[in-house]
């Protein structure tokens, strides 16, 4: 089993949170565990908000990439495809909410774990637990679509 | 007139959003103009969702620190100091909402405008609007709280 993200196809797999063919990205690999989407992550000195403490622009990012490769992971089951064998659909981040809980210690591995809990053949909402050492630091909702077809190409305002 | 974030006290510069001290870090910037801040950021190549997007992650992490310094200027003016001026008072984030409303196109420059739509003493609530180009691609509505005295010296689970 690969993670769900290393099964884009190669046209959608340079994002900077989990793309593989992003040089300067995060990498973040989620895999698919019976009905439940698992990612860990360990930040890098940098990722600091305050001394000691994760950046929330991280904490939502971890949660964003995670959560479109958890609907993308129920949506194949459904469908009667295996995730982390069979190529990964790409879909889209309609709405991010991240309730920060506590704050993220920096140094412990982080930890998400989500699932669908509702799961429409466009439209997947994903609900996100973030933990850290023996914290729940963060919760996550993400309303995930199935990537429209006009963004599969550049659209002219990208030259600018 | 600078920066708000340029005018965190040291201690609390090192974000990687925003913090002057980060090498590493985006140096988000945004400036108080009349009850409104506005910040101005050129994501980079690697900014990248699918080829010709900006990835969210990054639109999420623009919103959450422009978000703080819109909070803390609002304070600011509501007691008496002058953001751009006095030191900024650092605020942290208890929840995010970010609403993509249409895919941000990488290349133009992205401007933030916000405003404070409750500004209560510990808790301020901000909103967002996220234009590239010549369009309307995100808004966040962004609870801030008044950083608790806690969170000023690391915790011990920072050493994991």
């Amino acid at each position: 089993m690969k993670p769900l993200q290393d099964l884009y196809p190669d046209d959608f797999a340079h994002c900077y949170g989990c793309g593989r063919l992003n040089a300067e990205g995060l990498h973040i690999k989620s895999e698919w565990q019976g009905g439940e989407a698992v990612a860990r992550f360990r930040p890098a000195a940098e990722h600091i908000a305050l001394p000691g403490f994760v950046y929330g622009g991280l904490i939502a990012s971890l949660i964003d990439c995670h959560a479109m490769a958890t609907a993308a992971a129920a949506s194949m089951e459904k469908a009667g495809a295996t995730p982390g064998v069979d190529p990964t659909p790409r879909f889209v981040t309609a709405s991010l909410q991240v309730d920060y809980l506590r704050p993220t210690p920096l140094g412990p591995e982080i930890e998400l774990r989500s699932r669908a809990t509702e799961l429409g053949e466009r439209k997947v909402i994903v609900e996100v637990v973030l933990r850290a050492g023996d914290f729940e630091c963060a919760r996550g909702r993400v309303v995930a679509v199935r990537m429209p077809a006009a963004m599969a190409q550049p659209t002219p305002d990208t030259s600018r």
